[in-house]
């Protein structure tokens, strides 16, 4: 079988982690995946907390996020979008391809004036919303990126947003939390589901072929 | 380098493609991998239509989609999230989850009464938006699939999602398109940005580390 698929079909969403700390070669993999991600437009609309410190993954399971695997993952990563996208985060953006691909800021002028407009003319809800969107391409590539390196990784959405947005200081820096993922590996004896067959609609069902 | 690193740095948003069809078994292994794709509570809320079909990809380019990449493409992609999400969704769910595993459906009804009253309690655009970022998994799925094979994969949100609907029928089904991807190969002469250098924000900047 196809490497790829034989990782996603040994992935489950552990429900309950061992404690066990992943090493530091697979988590720089998996950010370096998620750094890879692709975006609309390509500008990145969200930034990622990587948590590795006991006291605030204890303080997070208590206060907003009641799952166990949170106090017994590794590191536990918080997906957090971009609340507004102004002109000046477009205008760095356009300063960062100029600088990497060794071009003029004003070759991208055309570009720099389709994106911002394209994204300041619609509501902060919209481009939010987007931005959230943006997110859950980069939190699919971590999932499958910890599928190749064995990491067990458990995505879940189910917790106070503005809580954990409090607990990490994430207003003050323009972002709201949308989706969270620990990383570790799975307590196969605790975990009811850690053997159950994994559930997914069958290919004549979720695809439709013309 | 990590094979997996080597493969997302080797891929891009192909703006033009060269109509090569791509094999078969590599189209099935990125179906594979999207039917594999995690969503919340697992209910997979959406559908991908494959379209290989000439005078489709035609239609759509002309109607719907104005990139130039649509027709040179194998195969278009489009993710499409339920509408809405009904009981009798959570009820087929259920059955898949039983008939799977073996297990009676009473056994699942407190998983039943928690999914059901957590998703027929919001609204239908607080749902619909919540299919939409299962759908932008399963894309992330595809877009790392795509590239472990090789093959060039475009996501594009930029095109007329009512206009697409129509074409493919999608309202009658429940569906509502919500980001597109082309599968091919890239035509890298008529391309510009086929060697540009990838622009991604550095881990200091994408990363907050606790």
């Amino acid at each position: 079988m196809n490497n790829l698929i034989e990782d996603l079909n040994w992935r489950y969403a552990a429900k309950r982690m061992n404690g066990q700390t992943i090493p530091q070669e697979k988590l720089d993999t998996i950010l370096e995946v998620i750094k890879l991600s692709p975006s609309s437009v390509g500008l990145q609309p969200y930034n990622i907390v990587v948590i590795s410190d006991q006291d605030t993954k204890d303080r997070i399971f208590k206060e907003a996020a009641p799952q166990q695997q949170i106090p017994e993952a590794s590191h536990l990563l918080v997906f957090a979008a971009w609340e507004k996208i102004t002109a000046q985060q477009i205008t760095d953006y356009m300063n960062l391809i100029a600088t990497t691909r060794g071009i003029s800021v004003e070759s991208l002028s055309k570009f720099q004036e389709s994106v911002t407009g394209g994204i300041l003319s619609r509501s902060e809800e919209v481009n939010f919303n987007w931005a959230a969107r943006q997110a859950y391409i980069a939190l699919g590539h971590a999932l499958v990126a910890a599928a190749t390196e064995h990491v067990d990784a458990t995505p879940m959405e189910g917790f106070n947003n503005a809580k954990l947005d409090e607990i990490l200081g994430l207003t003050e820096k323009g972002l709201k939390s949308v989706v969270i993922m620990t990383l570790g590996y799975r307590d196969s004896e605790n975990d009811a589901l850690s053997n159950a067959k994994k559930v997914r609609r069958s290919h004549e069902e979720l695809f439709i072929s013309l």
